[in-house]
């Protein structure tokens, strides 16, 4: 995706340690006219699996979720990292290490909306090393819904993640791939 | 707005204290739709005032803010409450207490994203004691930007947040008001 690729040669810091900053169009600003088109095309990528619902993970995930949902028709769950007190009982939970927080995070979805006739399509910002989506995933499995798929915003590929999710055997499509990111320099392959 | 009218009566659950649970269409599931819906009302309304940014609060926020955010073509903030290790120096602060969490949170935006130029519209899911709403103002108030009002998608009028927003002296909108929950029965009214 040219556009988003772009953006990310044009805004993206590099944080070292592997870390890239795009607060200024996805994760703490977000730009709704990217992220519509970003919605499009996972939507498009995944349209012929038939997904009936969208899982992701708040908070960065929500957006690039919500506009695949939009232009797919279908709901959109975020996992929640702190249950509310709005969260009854029959809750999956799954939990999955940390890198840009530290620690460990856990990931619960309440019953109610994850059902073994869901065909679900992950989708996240990023696809790191694949803890969060793959914790995703275990939620779906949980639920004894049908995983179809998982697509990322941004994919950095050096940190490996693309092989942890090879067991699911489920398509996997990120709409922009990091190769590298060497002093400051990011390399950037579109998708 | 009588499609999320007809929503909250329908699947809204009074859990007691005051509390709305909305968990099906706005706050752990979202319909893209109805998001859709209610980001081309609140930016219908707003339209007038010239904003050139959106401001609002993780997490439930988000939905509402980046549908607006998409229908007005301007970028949509959303102020963090727990600090990412990609969030440097130069931030905005302000509190308020928690009535769903408990406790009091605190809200921070990167200086990077409010500037003195920008015209800032707040939204956020709900308008109940106004307490965050209220801090989100003071974010723009922060960074010396130009607030233009306050929007959410459901306010809970006898929770009072509405008077709390007036010394503010700008439009307040909501686009459905619950005037009251008693004993489980939900009563709401259309804007």
């Amino acid at each position: 995706m040219k556009e988003l690729a772009e953006r990310i040669i044009a805004e993206g810091i590099d944080l070292g340690g592997g870390i890239l900053k795009v607060d200024s169009f996805l994760n703490h600003q977000v730009d709704p006219i990217l992220l519509f088109h970003c919605g499009k095309a996972l939507a498009g990528y995944f349209y012929q699996h038939a997904p009936t619902k969208i899982l992701t993970a708040e908070i960065s995930g929500i957006a690039p979720a919500l506009m695949a949902g939009l232009e797919l028709g279908i709901p959109v769950v975020y996992a929640r990292k702190h249950k509310p007190i709005t969260m009854a009982n029959g809750v999956f939970l799954a939990t999955a290490p940390s890198h840009t927080k530290g620690g460990e995070i856990t990931l619960m979805v309440s019953g109610d909306f994850l059902k073994p006739n869901d065909r679900v399509l992950v989708i996240d910002d990023f696809l790191a090393s694949g803890e969060t989506i793959v914790a995703l995933a275990r939620l779906v499995k949980a639920a004894r819904a049908t995983l179809i798929g998982f697509g990322a915003v941004i994919e950095k590929a050096f940190e490996g993640g693309r092989e942890k999710l090879k067991p699911w055997g489920v398509p996997v499509f990120a709409l922009s791939r990091i190769l590298s990111m060497d002093s400051g320099k990011i390399t950037v392959e579109e998708s």
